[in-house]
């Protein structure tokens, strides 16, 4: 059999389990995702002995420690993936919700209710504990999952997809609700794109050639997630004390994430002010600054930022920095080079904060806050499956709500028009 | 310049007038809905005028009078359509809504809120009026309007834009909120669909063949419309008066539209008793039934169903008709032929409509209603742009509501993670 036609028949087995699936109410939904969170910790040993495959290839191909560190699961690790699953099933069903509902003057009920997409492919890299993350998420949403993660994590993969799978067997959950896209060629992401009318919805998570390349050339509805090019701009009425701090944090508390900021901006009428200080505390924070020229006439630490560097998601200790005439100048600024990601304004003016808000289209804006907030956890969603830096369905973090659609229900007593 | 340059620039003025437009409070918004409205009527003779020439064109290309009649405008026509974007201004403005908001534990204020999508494209066929209710819905929804309608009625359109960007010119509605896609030719869609970053979502509206070309082949995010195999399902506990009637006016109150009924399922259990007068019923109607064969053992008027009838959108006095051993054969046939658009169940059994709504996956499910009811006006939703047919974003009858996106709004005082 072609690897199309594997990728479409894991797809169209997809399609059967999530008719099953779907429908499912929550106990039986939660009872599944304890079992697979179980068994993940009691056969962790063969994991982390498929890993340990996966770990020596990476090796052999002189992959950087960062990313070796990211592939590496331990028992200990797959404990903590375990507990996050127990999380979720701990968290509330959106399939069932009524969004909206009325009584038309004719008395036909209206009702808008939650329903899962169906089948959700996600294609991601690196880390394996994502494949347990995404499968769990899709389960409690009622959506049956096809996981196309990193090629060089596909023994891990294929070994956390055999248990959890196995879990299912005894469980009301089909066992195709998990599955991994076969294949490890560029190509099986492509016969996932063009696979419309069986997969539902595609969610690439990962850099920005892969979220490209799958926006541009799929045929299967794609949300969007993740390259984020933040900014910190720093109003004419900020508090510098404040605005110091939520820089540092914005750019250097965690670098390699899509809600780290890499460009700051600096109101002309507090540049003197601020920025001696600021680029002082980002060189103590190991942070190299890539500024326009009056930024770098407050230090010779500062390398000449190119027309690049405005666009750049550094996710490394880099920002680009510029002084700004205006908080309409801040504004266009962002609106040209950033990604509509996280944009912030440290600020104490009512007027500021308002103008700023209203015309930084972006996901989401943080007042006197720091970028790296936009996060399902941090909002409270108790989970998330990535960040849409789309308008379209969803936008910002996408906890289980945004995993459905709706269907309106429409009931009558023999109702015509 | 060539079209495309043409196109891009189009979008570029419609991106750059949606920046003043997005935030423009309620009132704006519909006192220039309003001036437009006026202009409409006052310039009536103009439009009219205009138009004559697109139906003396159409008529010399041997346009059926549907058509025709489809295209036409008057005086009296072009009052309604003024109506109808005074209606329009009467309706809630989704902007700004707090869809969901609260403070997390550290303090910090967490609001989605409501904002406009930016640039919409819509793509349409026939009807000049969709030009008119297209540009209102996206004015009141503060996006700017990229309106590309039939070549057709390319004389009828550009006089309408003018009169209604000439209306602008005295109002803090920028008249670029109003534009029409420069072209007639298919390239210039084209050139629409690749304007990714320019247009934030093409919304077509009309025909299968335009709808599955720009669904395929567009970069720009788009929300499917309309395409409608409806289907009424007559359950074994059934009230055979309550389903002839739903079933006649399903089908035949309105024929050329996409929640028009095109296929009946019978449960053979009431086949017998129901088939009869039905099969009677609809040939009073004017109805030609393509029935399988136990349907045509009940009449020789049925012609023989072929395999295609089962997915036909027929938009016609015609109807495709089998008989079905149960529910679940008629959920199994309305989930393989159907387009998950609206599907009608009529039963008095508590049990089958509750398996009916969770295991038939489309838009809208009607339960001992017409499938006429899915639409924007009879939802209470007081306009609609169109009707979704996928699960992304919006789903079944769109409104005022579904022509936004959100943005979350995060507020602290110097929180850092």
């Amino acid at each position: 059999m072609s690897e199309a036609e594997q990728v479409l028949q894991t797809a169209r087995r997809g399609r059967t389990a999530a008719v099953t699936l779907a429908p499912l109410p929550r106990a039986a939904k939660d009872a599944a995702l304890l079992v697979m969170a179980d068994a993940l910790e009691a056969r962790a040993a063969e994991i982390v002995k498929a890993n340990a495959e996966d770990v020596a290839a990476a090796r052999e191909n002189g992959t950087p420690e960062s990313m070796i560190d990211r592939l590496s699961l331990s028992e200990e690790r797959i404990a903590g993936i375990a507990s996050a699953v127990r999380e979720i099933a701990d968290l509330p069903d959106p399939v069932g919700e009524v969004v909206r509902g009325s009584t038309l003057p004719n008395g036909l009920e209206v009702r808008q209710v939650r329903v899962p997409f169906g089948v959700i492919g996600i294609v991601y890299e690196g880390r394996p504990n994502v494949t347990v993350d995404a499968a769990a998420l899709c389960l409690k949403s009622g959506n049956a999952a096809l996981l196309r993660g990193s090629s060089s994590a596909y023994r891990s993969n294929t070994a956390i997809v055999d248990v959890l799978r196995d879990a299912l067997t005894g469980t009301e959950v089909p066992e195709d609700a998990v599955q991994l896209v076969p294949g490890t060629s560029r190509d099986s992401v492509t016969h996932l794109m063009n696979a419309r009318g069986l997969v539902d919805v595609l969610i690439p998570r990962g850099g920005a050639s892969l979220i490209q390349n799958v926006v541009r050339n799929s045929t299967v509805p794609v949300i969007e997630t993740g390259v984020g090019n933040c900014h910190v701009y720093v109003d004419a009425a900020a508090d510098l004390d404040m605005a110091e701090k939520i820089l540092i944090n914005s750019k250097a508390q965690r670098v390699s994430v899509c809600n780290a900021a890499e460009t700051l901006l600096v109101h002309e009428s507090v540049a003197a002010a601020f920025l001696p200080r600021a680029l002082a505390a980002l060189k103590e924070a190991g942070v190299t600054v890539h500024g326009d020229e009056r930024v770098r006439s407050f230090s010779g630490d500062v390398v000449p930022a190119t027309e690049e560097d405005w666009s750049e998601e550094y996710l490394s200790y880099d920002i680009a920095a510029a002084v700004v005439p205006s908080l309409d100048a801040a504004v266009e600024h962002i609106r040209r080079y950033g990604s509509a990601h996280t944009d912030a304004i440290v600020s104490d003016s009512q007027a500021a904060v308002r103008r700023f808000v209203a015309y930084v289209d972006s996901a989401a804006v943080s007042v006197n806050a720091s970028t790296r907030f936009t996060d399902g956890g941090e909002y409270g969603f108790g989970a998330e499956i990535g960040i849409s830096t789309q308008k379209l369905h969803a936008r910002g973090p996408m906890g289980l709500p945004e995993m459905t659609t709706t269907k309106y229900v429409v009931t009558g007593e023999g109702h015509v028009r």
